[in-house]
């Protein structure tokens, strides 16, 4: 438990109703497109008819998806908000509003709820949406939460993935892995601190990588970069599996193949380092790890010259006819077939 | 377990993207509002720019909101969706899409999986909504829905609960109390079924009160018919958690009291005759059972001759002034102040 206050609210003292009133109380709406939010039968949302509305959602379950002996409840509700922001920001749209629903066992109390969404309040803030809606639920179980985000863009920005073609080019965002070293060095005071209780954790120098992983950040910029740049991505998937499974489904949806460089693939320093540290190869953290969030997306070679340079974005390969399948070169030289070893909620985790 | 299938394919055995695209594969969207569906970050939504969206999601948890011991689960499907569609009327809006979430242990089957969506996908049908999107996770205990509805209305159409003015007259649609009476016949049906297994469930003569409970009927017809008679209610909240609940929420919304009458609340003869064999009150299954998810909603004095005689309706009651508080008139001809005694989550499960 991540409590940080010293009073304990049982949820039972209190109602539905008063519980929702009291999360609810900091959250103030601020997007022009929110006519109605929380308290209603539904919410209630206008926006301008030559906008389309993108909407995406994820369901996210303790024990499976986040482990509260080292995720603060605070981090926990921003990362939920961010990731959902990050598949609006996929399809090139502007996250407007998002609906969280929660379910939650009287483990865990009013204050510890308090904590949760003052994290969603926090991430609401950075990242300019309203929470308008959602459901509060007993769970048997853990803890449970369901966030939708929606989101706006022109039909003609609209990018799926579906639409890369032969010889575009691939480019990431920002750097890959750090995120899953960051998982890596929770995991490790996680057994050191289970092993010798009252240990203080050793996290200083990790603040980069740790920072990848609890407080991810949707490139909302990068959405706003590339329409400064005038670029229209012809398709485009958010790092969350990692790099391999997603640049399997742009090509599965855009039904092309891809040839990806291992030197290309932008890592950070300290990624580099931890992996060293922890036996780890960090070309498999940025390919298999996952959770960057970053955005990877392919670009006519034509658009190549307004964002090459550009430091937010790395060129990592192209793409192929679909017959050459999804290869990447390592630095030795050698070409081998991508394998998504991603995420895979029912095979890995039971 | 619910499975009417013979065959039991693991959900390990199958990947995610398998196991969405052999549960997607039914799915046909057939709104002109659905412009991307599932298979991408998100879906994609464009609608007439003079309508509103109306947004609502429910999370629905297994041991607190269903049973699967006597719920089917093509039912359950069914039901998540029904739910979701009656929230979007109670705005007096059409609902269009839902999105659809799950968290299954492994003791689920992908068959099992199967019968769900099929409920989920005949509920699309009977009510013409598109399944566009949803997230699919392992859970650690038991089977967790959220999903989601969105549907459209005119910004001069849209009712809320808080428009409710002084002498409205207060209508129920439908009846009440019939799906809390279907829920006492499938517990009392449990426990027999615990004590003797092997017995046949005894449900013939409950056919109409176990419909009202497995397989509720959003009224739909009901915006319909109020467009035509041309009638905007002033407030509007659909019975979920039972009508004493959902008077004393439209009245704390609308900051108004209500006087109502038992003897005009409408309870059919197969939920009275349960009530009796039950040794229940039926006034208090309609007033706290819940489920019925007919439509509550106040109308303005000079509409009644649109509304009066006419089957669908019960005028039960009209608006006072906040201070006069919530009162039920009892057949006995005593003023009781109107308790909620419905569904209370965190209180009254765990």
């Amino acid at each position: 438990m991540n409590d940080s206050s010293d009073k304990r609210t049982e949820l039972s003292s209190v109602g539905e109703f008063t519980l929702i009133k009291r999360l609810m109380a900091p959250f103030q709406n601020s997007n022009a497109s929110t006519i109605l939010g929380v308290g209603d039968d539904a919410a209630v949302i206008e926006h301008d008819s030559d906008q389309q509305l993108v909407i995406t959602t994820d369901l996210l379950v303790e024990g499976i998806h986040f482990d509260l002996s080292y995720t603060p409840l605070k981090h926990l509700g921003y990362k939920a908000v961010a990731v959902n922001i990050s598949d609006v920001c996929a399809m090139n749209a502007r996250a407007a509003q998002i609906v969280m629903s929660i379910g939650v066992s009287n483990r865990f109390s009013v204050e510890a709820l308090e904590e949760l969404y003052a994290g969603v309040h926090r991430a609401c803030g950075d990242f300019g949406v309203d929470l308008v809606g959602g459901d509060t639920s007993s769970s048997i179980a853990g803890m449970i939460l369901s966030v939708s985000a929606y989101g706006y863009v022109l039909p003609e920005k609209l990018v799926k993935r579906s639409g890369a073609q032969i010889h575009d080019i691939l480019v990431v965002s920002g750097d890959l892995g750090g995120a899953y070293m960051g998982l890596q060095v929770l995991e490790r005071e996680k057994e050191v601190f289970r092993s010798a209780p009252g240990a203080q954790p050793q996290l200083e120098n990790y603040a980069y990588i740790l920072e990848r992983q609890l407080k991810p950040q949707p490139r909302v910029d990068i959405v706003d970069l590339l329409e400064d740049l005038g670029v229209v991505p012809t398709s485009m998937i958010d790092i969350s599996d990692g790099l391999a499974s997603e640049v399997l489904h742009l090509c599965d949806s855009s039904e092309k193949g891809a040839m990806l460089y291992e030197e290309k693939i932008p890592i950070a320093p300290e990624t580099i380092e931890a992996a060293k540290e922890f036996n780890l190869d960090y070309t498999t953290a940025a390919l298999n790890g996952g959770e960057d969030y970053e955005l990877l997306f392919t670009i006519r070679p034509s658009d190549w010259d307004k964002i090459k340079g550009n430091p937010n974005f790395s060129a990592i390969g192209h793409i192929t006819e679909e017959h050459l399948g999804t290869k990447l070169i390592t630095n030795a030289g050698e070409q081998v077939e991508l394998q998504a070893q991603g995420w895979n909620a029912f095979r890995s985790k039971n």
